[in-house]
């Protein structure tokens, strides 16, 4: 191996970052804790390559192709790194197309050669965590097992009365433009301006549809009184008695959708998480039904009409890449299939795998997690809360470590025989790799691991069988400030009970992001 | 979005696959158990960017560079794919020199632009399971602990008895060929040579020693005394009373670290694992230390300085890429870490992080396991043994499905309410996603699942605040054979009793495999 100077330029690529300690720890508790829940729903893994064909990622992604990382031509075949997670599964679905029905989740990196933004989350790689069904079921069945999949993630993430989802569909909206007469060519760009409303005022939006866009301002007056439209039952209810809208054949689709989807929720017993919101429209023009994004606390932006403060803030929330976007604004958010301020977004989107090969054409519906924000939010709330767990790196239970008087030989073997005995038992355990370490340096490793428990073990009272299991951060005068001493032979299970019971009284959210206990969301 | 004609080369990149189904389940379990060994070691995990710059690849790999994948140059940044996991830990190790003790595990894809043959399991991209101890600490303590975490993963794998560790150390190795007379500057070559023992007859090494390399008749000679020994303390004592070896600094050092390593190996219950084999010298140039290589039934190919068809059946073994090795042979195994027969290898590596910075030199001590491998002969074990979950694609526990008489309406929103009481308690449930489907459809989709229960919805019954449960594939005249008829109320408690008692009537290895239970290695 050759001999080289330290020249190196010690760092990671632009807009990477390597994940260690307690964020990967935190970061990877979250994937379990989604993973669990595709899982309970008959998910399935799907892992494809982090490369592509080139010509498989060709024409998906409009002018933000530019984005795509090329692997150099090193003869062979040309590729590139996956831009995200649905393309792929588009392709897989067009290369099976004896796979006529398909429940499949995928958690990995995707990659954008975007100007990066580390310091406000903006990554050229980054995580997706996506569920997708594919397949011709009765209308809004598997829809609503989507969002009800949403809801069971952000419960289990401790979410509680935090978050809610916006829903609405592109059928509905389409019939909306056309009931007030936009034109055909302008439904897009129109539909895209719509999709600002939650983080510009409407005088703004319609500024653009009449300036920029060309829209009638008597249309865009018309456009207002529905996308203004927030709601549960009682506005679908509404809108099932607008004959306008009843005579437009998209409109009626849609709103008879939204009913049976409605329904499902609520058999589903997730109904008032759902806000049925007509401003929302969503980014991507490959939705052909409903269409959802999942807002929290603090995640979006505030939207007024009128404070100059709130627009300065707002403008921190400039839609990523929809097509009016500013591609110099560092202020995107990094995924054009999240909204700035939301934490999980996706749709319906029919037509997508047909691209591929058209005789394989399935129709499909699906989520995609934004991890990277879900986690910074989930972080902040651990910090806040001061929990113990959100500092720690590993999930160590105990510090084995041994002490003893004049001559001590620092009991290294037996040490490693009592780890012995707990890693037998499953149990996570650590020790000193000293020989004979000090006592005050062993009690310094337990804690500054975070690790809840010490086995004590001392010459006399390990010569007696015993040793002395002592809980880390026990106030003085606790009855068990000083441990407890047991047999070695009950050492596993005197351990695994302490940490159970620690457990249990440790806070909601750690437990649920360790996947210890699953609430049961209220009905 | 521009229509595209299906021209598309439906395909993923040569030496790339996808991961779906059954074999993605089984992979992601094996994953799980190897993640939960390292967690309970105290292994934090390190998730470092799948690209690095390209410099901090260079020099690194010697002439296999060029296999070393490269982004194309689109302005900023040139950057590689990575290669392995050790170059990266090391990387981030230098760049955070405060950082001087860490315990880090990294299950990750690793990419090589190797001529592939993914029949041989031979690809481009694939993964690499690594746990590392960085840190200067008392003599084979960290070493010890590593050999004591691949016994476990392989237990917890259930593969008892079916697997062996050979472990040899450099410094003995680099003493042995000095005191049987080999040049300096011939070291590292006779070392890859003896390498070779593991597929080749002493009779071809020896040729290679003698007529590749150069090398004295006589002092190859004097090597073979000392290579061909294997066994386990009393071969350590045997070489202890080698007055020329402890007359070699290197290989008295070495044989000390031998020493404690298996007294160390003793304290942690395990000895009986390891097979202390001379022959063993490993590949890569940077180990300072102990090596080590896991090999199990049938992973390694038989040898024999005799019988032609072992012969032939060798060349299939041919050591991956060390030097002597011939870069067009097809048979070649994919990772250069791992020995043709082994599952996983490893060893101390004092000098690496030092490339990066010398004055953040830290030792380091690692092993990889070779997933790809161990999926294989896990698989193979799991269909001989017709194990059920080896083909199963998901985790789900209970169908949800309902039947009825004439005018049945097909009591979706009622299967969905059931649904949701059971994953609302944690259960893996599924339901047809159609309006009305037929009871036969509803238990085909069962079987086809594997789905070990059925919940049944009868009109009936349900009006009765009642639902049958029932175990797939009862025989006839078994007394629960049409299920049993249990309260709404207690329903998830029943289903979690009966799945709780039918995964400990499965077979250990799937328990094993779910991470369920954990089993006591033997001592």
């Amino acid at each position: 191996m050759p001999k080289e100077k330290s020249t190196f330029n010690l760092k990671t690529p632009k807009g990477t970052k390597d994940w260690s300690g307690s964020d990967a720890l935190l970061r990877d508790r979250i994937f379990t804790t989604i993973a669990d829940v595709f899982k309970r729903h008959g998910g399935t893994a799907l892992d494809t390559p982090v490369f592509e064909l080139r010509e498989i990622l060709a024409g998906k992604y409009g002018e933000d192709s530019k984005l795509i990382y090329d692997l150099q031509d090193q003869g062979g075949e040309i590729c590139s790194l996956r831009y995200d997670l649905t393309v792929p599964f588009a392709r897989w679905l067009a290369m099976n197309p004896d796979v006529r029905s398909m429940k499949r989740y995928h958690i990995a990196k995707v990659y954008r050669r975007d100007q990066p933004a580390v310091s406000k989350g903006r990554m050229r790689e980054f995580y997706q965590c996506d569920f997708d069904i594919a397949g011709t079921f009765d209308p809004m069945v598997p829809d609503a097992e989507i969002l009800r999949i949403v809801t069971e993630v952000f419960e289990e993430l401790g979410w509680q009365g935090r978050y809610s989802i916006k829903i609405n569909h592109r059928k509905i909206l389409d019939g909306v433009f056309e009931v007030c007469g936009v034109p055909a060519d302008k439904i897009r760009p129109i539909s895209s301006a719509v999709d600002k409303l939650d983080k510009m005022p409407w005088a703004d939006v319609r500024k653009e549809m009449v300036e920029e866009k060309g829209l009638d301002p008597a249309v865009a007056d018309k456009i207002e009184t529905y996308v203004i439209k927030k709601g549960g039952r009682d506005l679908l209810e509404t809108l099932l008695k607008d004959e306008s809208l009843l005579a437009n054949a998209s409109a009626k689709a849609g709103l008879e959708d939204m009913d049976l989807l409605l329904a499902y929720l609520d058999a589903f017993g997730v109904l008032d998480r759902i806000s049925f919101d007509m401003s929302l429209a969503r980014g991507l023009d490959y939705y052909t039904g409903v269409i959802y994004e999942v807002v929290t606390e603090g995640s979006a932006p505030a939207v007024s009409s009128s404070a100059p403060e709130a627009q300065n803030l707002q403008k921190s929330g400039k839609k990523s890449k929809s097509k009016g976007g500013n591609a110099d604004d560092d202020d995107r958010s990094n995924d054009p299939t999240l909204g700035v301020g939301s934490v999980a977004a996706g749709g319906r989107y029919d037509n997508l795998v047909g691209m591929f090969l058209p005789k394989a054409q399935i129709p499909c519906v699906g989520v995609s997690f934004g991890v990277d924000r879900i986690f910074s939010i989930t972080k902040a709330r651990l910090e806040r809360e001061k929990s113990a767990e959100a500092l720690r790196s590993s999930e160590v239970d105990v510090f084995v470590m041994a002490f003893g008087g004049k001559g001590f030989n620092g009991m290294l073997k037996e040490r490693m025989n009592v780890c012995q005995t707990l890693w037998n038992a499953g149990i996570k355990a650590e020790f000193s790799y000293k020989l004979k370490p000090k006592l005050p340096q062993q009690f310094k490793a337990a804690e500054q691991g975070g690790i809840p428990f010490a086995v004590i073990l001392g010459e006399d009272e390990l010569a007696a069988g015993k040793v002395r299991i002592k809980e880390m951060g026990l106030e003085e005068g606790h009855p068990e400030k000083e441990g407890v001493l047991v047999d070695l032979v009950t050492l596993p299970a005197e351990v695994k009970a302490r940490v159970a019971k620690k457990q249990d009284q440790s806070s909601t959210v750690t437990q649920q992001l360790q996947g210890l206990k699953v609430d049961a969301p209220a009905n």
